[in-house]
């Protein structure tokens, strides 16, 4: 049998990169990969005028793929901005431990600082003390929150102008695939790989992985020797996000390419239109924590509100 | 093994409704399904002052079930109506003849006046000599070109002021899915359940069956005896549009109810957005046959052209 080839330098192939239709090296595929993320944030701006980026890390793969490239290309591309890791401890049990191990290992191999938030040592509770609040039946929905406010308040707190994720192209297919079955058009006028922010409070959030599927950022995590986690988080098993993951996986196999074709009609086509109808949101200040809100009280502090309720009522 | 009994009347059930999860009676199922076509005729005032109203049908079952289904609900409930059948004989060889057949003999069944268009005798062509052209790898968008134009053009010439077609949710979600995937707005702001008209030329069309599945009609077709069509278009055969309909198929099992939400996402919330971004387009007279056109010359000028310049061709 014949050994495929590399496309790029013909020695012996090691990935498939299936929607190109191409083969690839391990090193051809590192330049591949680190190339792609270059092109997005050149295309998008990402780092234009940046001078401190916080990178958000779980210690999954596509974050520590993210922070591994970022800390490669940032030295070389941008030597002006400095890189800093942000990880929140979950308080996941047989989980979290991992993740937090992981990412330390990780930022002490690349020489990043990082920082740590532990949830349950500074925000007095664990995402598992959800699961018995009105929030605990769409608990990945109320650990996004979590995620999401206390991302931006620790980049917000160590000076960060630019908060990236890990976001890869699967998850914002996943979310695409959602909004637009249910029509949210507020929901999807926010997909998009850089939300700008001019308010100081609201750090600007991009996503360098937008453009590259799963699977590419686990070739990237093995090429580059990054410790995979041996768990998937035990309270997300069965959760619809994983099926509709499962049935994207599905269509493209149906439709080879519809990952990168969906997102490339949101952004380029769709969302222009969209966006012109959609007014922006006018942002307020959290009458309980000071940060941007929606509304009086930020989604964030109306959830801890419910815990302590709950907590309340189990102790009487 | 107990019996599945009927939602409505308790009686033997015959038919399930699969997204509604409801089993119906043979008898319940066809007030069901006129009941659905009247309310969908009313929320979008599909029949407001309309007088003749042309029915597109091609024989199959879909348009079939609409002409059954409008012939008796239109004496009851619209009694100045006049209501037509309108066929065009596509010249398929071992398919048009058994179409055209099953046409008639509804028709003279139901007592509907109806208008059979020959493509060969009247136009001089059959849809297969399309198949020589640049346009025949495509040649069902080329067929609905032709059906498209000569229904609005039969339509206008018996004086029609509605032109109804057969175009059930499946059609229409696999033409959603196509265009959202494509990002192709400007198609997008067409799907719709009437395109009003106020040119006399352009017959405003109206789809009665929009919210009714492929399944419903199937089973309305069968529980009134109409005669189902024991072959299907030999040139459709392995086509996009049937492989695409076969993964919004595989969609549905996955997220029961997925046809109509997308279906009502886009024509509730989507669609009334993406519409303020485009600019109604200008139409003009086709300079060759005079009709509504985008362009100097319409599209079906434009495929009637290539097809002579093709036989010249073969001719010389």
């Amino acid at each position: 049998m014949k050994m495929a080839s590399c496309r790029l330098c013909g020695g012996q192939a090691a990935y498939s990169i299936e929607h190109a239709k191409m083969m690839l090296c391990q090193d051809c595929f590192i330049k591949y990969y680190e190339k792609k993320i270059y092109n997005t944030i050149m295309k998008h701006g990402m780092l234009r005028g940046a001078r401190n980026v916080a990178v958000a890390v779980s210690g999954g793969k596509d974050s520590m793929a993210l922070l591994t490239a970022m800390s490669k290309l940032v030295p070389e591309k941008f030597p002006n901005i400095k890189l800093v890791a942000i990880h929140i401890n979950l308080g996941i049990e047989g989980y979290s431990e991992k993740c937090q191990e992981i990412v330390k290992r990780v930022c002490e191999g690349l020489g990043v600082e990082y920082v740590i938030h532990d949830l349950l040592s500074r925000e007095g509770y664990r995402i598992l003390d959800l699961k018995s609040t009105p929030l605990g039946r769409r608990i990945c929905g109320a650990c996004g929150t979590v995620k999401r406010y206390l991302m931006n308040r620790l980049a917000y707190e160590i000076g960060a102008d630019r908060l990236a994720t890990g976001h890869n192209l699967d998850d914002i297919v996943e979310l695409l695939f959602e909004f637009y079955l249910k029509g949210s058009v507020e929901d999807l006028v926010r997909v998009r790989p850089v939300s700008w922010s001019d308010n100081p409070k609201l750090v600007t959030k991009i996503k360098p992985l937008i453009e590259l599927t799963e699977r590419e950022n686990t070739y990237y995590a093995m090429a580059q020797g990054i410790p995979l986690l041996d768990a998937a988080c035990p309270l997300a098993e069965g959760s619809r996000m994983l099926r509709r993951k499962k049935l994207i996986g599905l269509i493209e196999r149906e439709i080879p390419g519809f990952k990168h074709m969906f997102y490339k009609s949101h952004v380029k086509r769709i969302l222009p239109r969209l966006e012109k109808t959609v007014p922006e949101p006018s942002i307020m200040e959290c009458e309980k924590c000071g940060m941007p809100s929606l509304s009086n009280t930020c989604s964030y502090c109306k959830l801890v509100s419910r815990l302590a309720a709950q907590s309340a009522e189990n102790s009487t």
